[in-house]
């Protein structure tokens, strides 16, 4: 590795180095989601980086083509970062044939949007993806739901609300207010979906300005979409409102079933229906679900996800219009209200205790020790020089350690270690033989 | 996500999709290794997978140059992908000087080199260092290598062995025999690491020819360097065969030192001497080591690393010689080795077992008894659709599951559940309430 001239250190904008006081936590969190995902039967997948760009072109819009990282590769080849988890997901589902149906899979993997970078949006992100792909029944959307609340109740979070609604009783409620053609209809529904955003009045502007839409039906509209639905019964009122509409009678009769399944299954209590939940992406077929912590909904949903029933098939030979269902955590989203809230704590130490170092010519002995320790499940991290332990005390308290060990030569000798509480300023003398008694108390655990 | 006209679906040459039957396994041996560098005080590092070009230019040599993912972004920026962690981490060492050192770091992540493909070597693989900045201790190196060795102990590898060496010693070797000029040592040097690939013969042509060495010269080098150095007193005697040397001399105290401590410590019986490990990399400065599978070190080394002192200095304003040693785990040599060996399997099941429904009404009393067992550990797949027992375990058997569990409505007013052994075709009544009695038989743990 030759050296130059010497380069300012520094990243792009829109990207982040992160450190080990963040990382630490938020491996932990995504161990924990990965641990949700296996318990339910959904095998980890991992695709390249690098794709041929006329895999991904197209498929996001024309805003999303821009968006691409695409460059020429030095085999003068067409090719582009990847944008999202869900194209590669539909290459690996048409290149492999001989996957079994119904398919789980996850990936968790860092996208690339030459987006504007702003507050709380980078250029490089985490997307965390479960998707059930060949299964036609309410039964998926149900489990991948239950996938998606159980990853909540995991991180233990305290209070959260799934939003639950079926694109059909949107396309039910423009059948009945009369808003015709799919670029109005598409108009109203990613108007519909700025709501926490920019409120009714925005709301109902901007429909009014994309749709020419009268006051009248606009207020039609808002009747039938803010109507509270708390119960099964009241649910039902609204595929009686909708009496008009096929798809959208379809569409209630279907959450219906589907919340049936979850109260039953006990997953009753954490969702909700929500008739204004939308969705900006035009894919979604009927179910869609948006996750909010209560309390602190100005986080917007930290899950959501929906069935995109066909969405699969855009590189079948055969289009048959494959089922597919799936939920995406928002993972640096969720990350960060769970460090405000004080749910997950920045790493503070980088492991659970320090051992001091007295003369360089105790280091093996030390090391053995420390060996034992960590066989334990302890974290320990060495001191390599010797020194005053004053300043050894100093420079794990620095560190952020709570817990300083050390052995001297009358502790070596009768198998102990001096474990230190550098908080309290106390310490005792323990004996390693009874590692198993005292080594929660180092690891918190 | 519009669909355009059908495009054939493919991956790039030199890339690679994990599918689940790979990766549960490959995550699972990287579970392993992030614990083994938490437990030693390495915390984990996450960088950009996109740098500015000039912080990667002119780091790897003219070839590294020329292997770069390099392009203008949409904001005509020179940008490139990372081609390994190792100029990320210098760069985040200069930008952060507030660490406290020594500091301890791992990274695992995936670099991206336009090398020509072929049998093992990809355009895009997965790099994991870790390394200890900021120690000038040969305690470091100890360390380091002790992380290495309890990571291998971790994934149970029944036999490997450490060999390690000192670039200090290959000098002095490099000036008693005579080879002078920093191009014709390292071009020695690169040759001798072919060692294991080309043969003695294909070495010591490619020394004549790069550098003109006489016959004579070329035997005294391979006699110092083939020497079997078993013990403490052998190595000291290369001391004594260097003793024109002072830098030569110096590597080798260095490496008894090294050798005492890690015996001390007990790891000495997986390390060994090897004055032929040269390592290509030119950025070494003493201690070098790679690590072979006994019996199987065709392969190549699985782990490798040593000091580098200086290198970490390359975006410093004032270079100061910052200490640093690592190591870098060959996670795709060493799963691929582990699966040939049968030390991991590839995943058959994405789950424990297979939950076979009746009657589509029963889906959420399933749902319920699976999320039972899942909260005490168990992967459970639920099928979804209901269907003949005959056909369910049919898929359940495809799908790789030794087991199958069901639920009648009679198991279900008693609170049990039917577990079937599809390999043996037994099955057994068993209670809800007594899962954690044999749940072990359906995890395996």
């Amino acid at each position: 590795m030759a050296q130059g001239a010497r380069v300012e250190p520094k990243i792009l904008k829109g990207f982040r180095d992160y450190l080990p006081d963040v990382e630490a936590p938020r491996l932990h969190m995504l161990d924990a989601v990965k641990g949700v995902f296996a318990r339910f039967g959904y095998g980890p997948l991992q695709t390249p980086a690098i794709e041929y760009s006329e895999i991904l072109l197209g498929k996001y819009g024309d805003e999303g083509d821009k968006l691409l990282y695409r460059f020429m590769d030095n085999g003068e080849r067409d090719v582009a970062l990847r944008y999202d988890l869900t194209v590669p997901l539909a290459r690996v589902v048409a290149q492999h044939q001989n996957l079994v149906m119904p398919w789980r899979r996850y990936q968790i993997a860092p996208v690339w949007r030459a987006e504007k970078p702003g507050k709380g949006r980078f250029r490089e992100f985490m997307q965390c993806d479960a998707d059930l792909i060949g299964e036609p029944s309410i039964r998926g959307d149900a489990e991948i739901m239950m996938v998606g609340l159980s990853v909540l109740a995991a991180l233990e979070v305290p209070a959260y609300v799934m939003r639950v609604n079926d694109r059909r009783i949107l396309d039910g409620v423009l059948d009945t207010v009369g808003v015709e053609g799919r670029d109005k209809r598409l108009a109203v529904l990613r108007a519909v979906d700025k709501l926490p955003k920019i409120g009714p009045d925005g709301v109902r502007a901007e429909i009014a300005q994309a749709t020419g839409l009268a006051d009248p039906a606009i207020d039609a509209l808002f009747s039938l979409l803010g109507r509270e639905v708390r119960s099964d019964a009241e649910l039902a009122e609204i595929g009686l409102a909708l009496v008009g509409s096929e798809v959208g009678k379809a569409g209630v009769e279907s959450l219906r079933e589907l919340l049936r399944i979850l109260d039953a299954a006990g997953f009753g209590k954490s969702v909700g229906v929500d008739l204004t939940i939308a969705r900006g992406l035009d894919y979604y077929t009927s179910t869609i679900y948006e996750t909010f912590l209560v309390g602190h909904e100005s986080y917007g949903s930290v899950m959501s996800g929906g069935r995109y029933d066909g969405l699969m098939d855009m590189f079948q030979a055969k289009p048959t219009g494959s089922p597919a269902v799936g939920i995406s955590l928002g993972v640096d989203r969720l990350l960060s209200a769970l460090l405000d809230l004080g749910l997950v704590a920045v790493a503070t130490a980088p492991a659970d205790a320090f051992f001091c170092l007295f003369d360089a010519g105790d280091y093996p002995h030390v090391a053995a020790v420390a060996n034992q320790l960590r066989a334990e499940g302890v974290r320990i991290e060495c001191a390599l020089s010797a020194g005053k332990l004053g300043k050894q005390f100093q420079l794990a308290t620095r560190k952020g350690y709570r817990w300083a060990l050390l052995q001297g030569v009358d502790e070596r000798s009768r198998g102990e270690v001096v474990v230190k509480d550098l908080v309290a300023g106390t310490q005792e003398v323990l004996s390693l033989a009874a590692i198993g008694e005292w080594k929660g108390r180092l690891t918190g655990r």
